[in-house]
């Protein structure tokens, strides 16, 4: 899991809207996104270590297997997290709570270059 | 779960959009939103039990327990649920189906009070 | 899965809109949206099969069974993944990756007629 938090938040500001929407899309299907407690990396662990289990390599379920054994539980990953949010924006900045980061997460073991497309919209 | 519908609806009445977008976002990484059958209580309920059984309490693999036996699973649960979702505006009002109802998922044991922002764009 | 991509890039286009939203979203609680790996059948069926698992018919836990054994699965299998999805435009169309395609997902053995709102924003 990736903190994006800061570069969400600098394209808000970039942007000028004061009262508005922003959204976030991930253009991939094996890495998602998500918000999620930004203050300890154990909580972070633990959500990864679930869904790696929930979600594991090597189910013989699996038939779509070319790519690799962390290809179909990325996908199946992705499905069941985010692939697009949408966050208020309030007072210039995202209204998101104390503890809420956004995170890209990476499901493959070694994910390629990420692509994450941020749309913002409002008045200024 | 909580039903927040008629809130929501209320909102978008005020707002006096007839076309047009309302986003739901709730500001906090242990309760989630999902919109779901509002007829029958037992189906709720169904959900709750699923998801307690999916992510239950208790779980020795987590390792973020400071916080109480109900805070890890909170986290997952909303992972695996909505932070955000967009609703249609037509003729002045959401573009909910029949059986749709929107809910505020609380996932911690006692929840506090809880804040989810509204946003509604379009045209009156 | 049923790939509804191509209706949604028509709605796009004909919408004009070059840079800006489109916000899908189903308005069914036994149906859902999902944006996944389009061009193997073998990575829709290992997602069909993975969530039928994972959420089987017939569960003891169960008790909203008036509407047959397919109903309460399907609500949960609509909670696990997403209702809504937000897209962003750039040069006249979605800005979807390589291999992502956008798909009802029908979660009854035998959905009936499924409704899809699309919501197209922004300046053309």
């Amino acid at each position: 899991m990736h903190d994006v938090t800061r570069d969400l938040s600098e394209a808000v500001a970039t942007s000028g809207v004061q009262t508005g929407l922003c959204t976030v899309f991930i253009s991939h299907t094996s890495a998602s996104l998500t918000i999620q407690e930004g203050a300890d990396p154990d909580a972070r662990r633990d959500l990864e270590d679930f869904l790696a289990r929930l979600v594991p390599e090597g189910d013989p379920l699996y038939t779509h297997t070319a790519e690799g054994p962390d290809d179909m539980p990325s996908h199946i990953r992705s499905a069941l997290t985010a692939t697009s949010l949408s966050i208020p924006i309030a007072n210039g900045r995202m209204a998101l709570g104390t503890w809420q980061h956004v995170f890209l997460w990476e499901h493959r073991r070694r994910g390629s270059s990420r692509h994450v497309f941020v749309h913002v919209l409002g008045t200024s």
